[in-house]
């Protein structure tokens, strides 16, 4: 899928908590990539989910042993070069934390591939060179060690599951302070539109919370409050 | 329970360490909240206990399918209205961290009716926006998913349990760096007392310490320790 | 052991990933601390292991009650006392979350006295006095609760498990943003010096990378690569 | 609530996958009281929910130092007496599996009174004299610790959380050896009838497999495989 | 793969643990399925593993809103019919315990089928009909949930990833009262072969420890009782 | 320590929940050994601790590579031939399920020296021959897996943690199906005694309670209860 410049814009001036508001009144109840977070404060990552498939390591296959060298197959460096320009790369790690998923040399080649950002439910390692990629890069947390130490890529481009979420390819990943959420494909131009309105009225209510006003009729809005929203957008 | 000022005072310059000794001294061996952080780096809360109670969310409760809508209840909204002025909104969430048990609106009422903060054994939402608000903000961590996606409000001003720990309305809570305590109300003016007491002789001591002396002697201090330490405040 | 300066030097130069690189060539796979990280940002700790072990505390041991007090035995504070200028305390706490293994004096003494640093698989107390020592310090998380609340120190100087992984008095101990490898101490300069060739090396091929070159032939680099990268050096 | 005959029946003659099935059918997605199990093999439950809530035990109000008593308050021995007739006692220990919520004498008692049975997502202790009882008892596991060392009872007949599921009162609990269901109040008569016609079913699609058929049209049932299904029950 | 009768008759007659000791031997460290055990007490299991692949449920998906209905694709019943004669259908459900993977009647065309088994990291429902079926069936436990509220198949005979551990489609899959491993293909007949000679040789060990030998020579044996164990063994 | 007749056989007559409430009442909270249980149903544990501590394996100390061999050291073997008569071999493995502390040729060799029994918080291997050995065997879980794939034998006969809770050499371990207590060595004969006691008037309330009597008055005992026991057993 690629994004149209509008629905992009909209996802960009929405938090991932109204987008959430918006999938759950769709009946989508958790969409949300559990247990990561961005490695630099601040990043932001919106774009169609290219998926990876990892499977735990073992010894013969990924040349463990002094001496040895792992088999050849699927390696991450080609999912890497796989990346479609936008795209964000997710990874299904299993949720192992024991190792990283990638390192700062693969992201500088995201980067510089035009990648949006990658997302894994597994560590990365070399945050501070992750960091000086300026990628958008959400994972579990950080170490040091090496990925085939504990898992082999063996897919790429299928549908996978990520912190407890199904990510289908071509769903719309969006990322921010609060974390990941993955918005199915076929409704994602309008959860776009509608949490751009919602994020508008939301900044209008908070305005008039912080001046004072109780909870009571404008939050959750009435129908009168509604009315005064709409009545002062047409005024810009 | 309405705090003094010498006790806020006296709270505000020790910190939940120095606090969490003279609970042990009492015979209190564990009044931590356990898993919770601040939102915000320096984050420092004090304030008596509003307490409120949630469970896990059901369908037809909460209108979890398209184009139905919640059952009537108890609301978030009604009791962030309760919460007397001063006070800490501390809500017993399960250590169910699938789901915000709040989001930043809610926060600028709190903060906007005079609360001293808000404490959860779950997560937040709109993490950017409840910085903002200044509301001092303890939580298990962030995540973009909507309260009632897994989570009912059924009960506020009730014991609770959160992070572990009990909480009675009314129990003194205090947040720092280190995370957050309750002290139990009975004992709150003379924990405080003692803990601003502790906390000037520790900085003496750090100061030995850091000046090159061994802990022998000074950490834990002697009889002839306190005493220097004694004579050196009354020359102040 | 006593590091020489050379070997200091080119662990300073490297990251903890590249390291873990180095210790897998040689067959081991998971030499990391598993959950733990740096209290203070940007913290790089080198030096030899000086180990610490723990077991839960009980009630008449450790003066649980009101009134009561500790058995005398090893304690934490004469531990600090016996770490060698240059070495790194290392803390076995049994994963022990619920309660600190230490706080900002000990901490203070352990700077003054010239140590290099220290690692619990257990919390810390007092972040910010932390902070202040400018020790490097790496653990599991913060708490306010006092050590004996749920820890005895028992022995020293003995092997010990930290984090998952096995540390021997004497292993070389590196720490940075990307947590804390244990490095065997008969293996630690050959890892120390290889590491910091990869780390050159690596750094070369980043900049390739960065420059928009694909990962094939560079990353991991081919002969000719390789060749290419020993020329420029040479030119330095 | 109290349960008719038929319902009892209907409930009784279904297994918990098929109940769980027919509450997916109406949209209610996990019902299901995680990580508890029979004490007794072949325990199966049957009732309306009479429900109890506990917090974290603190010190003082429990009397954990020598020679101290518990503050007086609502007593696990007061619920135990108030639970009627044919109910299951439903407690909320926040999933606390360090202590016990009950032991075998308490449990003799609710078999005196008629209960159906005990459910609770913490632990049970005196495992021999618990199955001695013949009272259907579902928990998290045994333990020999007493309740009071870590957990105060504090309500009664209030909606709960129990192992991550909500419980109102009067909901029907019904438990065997796949685990426990809570059926919504409002909803047990259709789904008791509809289960007990669904476990017919399956009964006579399982003999078919069992004789050879391939799954296919068989299970899911085709409406002619349906049909004969039909045929074959009015013959009885 | 097919096995030998051979190899099977050799997997037949040693324990598990004694088949992870020959594969230790091999370099293979951890071929073990963690948090997995047999529904009913005295199963074995040995044969080709056949693999399945699952990701988390989505409520477009999976119809799981009332009145909605499952989106078509790979379902469990196509794969159950898939599974060869002899083989084990193993199931990577991302150790997701809330639900189901399967239950009774799948099992019973399993078994009519002629497979060996079935091995799931996740849960199984319909304990007392699994059991009735006499397929050997392990998994990480039992629950009442309908495999779609959590769970979508979507790929089969793949290597996938198994509490922990790889499989790749024909590993040969071994279980038993200590639980279930993965034996590499390309090495199984020698695995098979050595296991059951070393079962032999513990065989005799163990008889002469009961009969009051200290450990020292005979555990592990020296070269003399290992002679002797060959003389004894070339008498019958 | 070596046990009184008396003291055993009081031990023998109650149940750990007996003495867990002794332990409570003298200021003991939590002396259990949590997340383990018994390998064979019906086992009974009574006898001095003899301890025994793991570390992390390392691959060059426990030889983890194909055809290299363990470093010599305290071997398993070794402190199986320590424990002395009547002893309970008790081990540190920290918590550590991935593989197991021992199999069952060690513990036929336990069982021929007269050893009371073994318990550990990890995994134990050869569920079926350790049932043959008739020694009582507590432990986290079954595996395959073999000791040194991931745990060292470093010290025994010093103070370890086990299950959350301190064992020091000579405590006295007891055990049964609600699991394992540690009681400290200086204390046991009191808490024998007076568990035993303890028991006698709960069975005759337990009576009274099957009886149909309510538990006021009964449960817990008032002194008139108390007194009519009393009188009941001086009949007998």
């Amino acid at each position: 899928m690629s994004l149209s410049e509008s629905t992009v814009a909209a996802f960009a001036s929405a938090g991932t908590p109204t987008i959430a508001s918006q999938l759950l009144k769709r009946g989508f109840r958790d969409q949300y990539i559990h247990g990561i977070a961005a490695i630099s404060e601040g990043s932001k990552i919106i774009g169609p989910a290219w998926t990876m498939r990892t499977i735990p390591a073992r010894e013969d296959m990924e040349g463990l042993w002094p001496g040895s060298s792992p088999e050849p197959g699927l390696s991450l460096f080609a999912v890497v070069e796989s990346v479609p320009q936008g795209n964000v790369l997710v990874i299904d790690s299993h949720e192992e934390r024991r190792t990283a998923t990638g390192g700062d040399i693969l992201l500088h080649r995201l980067k510089a591939k035009g990648a949006a950002g990658i997302v894994t439910d597994g560590s990365l390692r070399d945050v501070d060179g992750i960091r000086s990629t300026g990628l958008p890069s959400f994972c579990a947390g950080a170490t040091a060690n090496v990925s085939r130490s504990h898992l082999r890529v063996v897919e790429q481009n299928i549908p996978i599951g990520c912190g407890g979420t199904a990510v289908y390819p071509g769903d719309i990943i969006v990322g921010d302070a609060d974390g990941v959420l993955v918005v199915p494909e076929h409704c994602a131009n309008d959860v776009a539109r509608d949490s751009c309105e919602q994020e508008l009225l939301e900044e209008y209510l908070a305005e008039r919370i912080r001046n004072g006003e109780s909870l009571e009729g404008i939050y959750p809005p009435s129908a009168q409050v509604r009315a005064e929203f709409a009545e002062q957008r047409g005024k810009k």
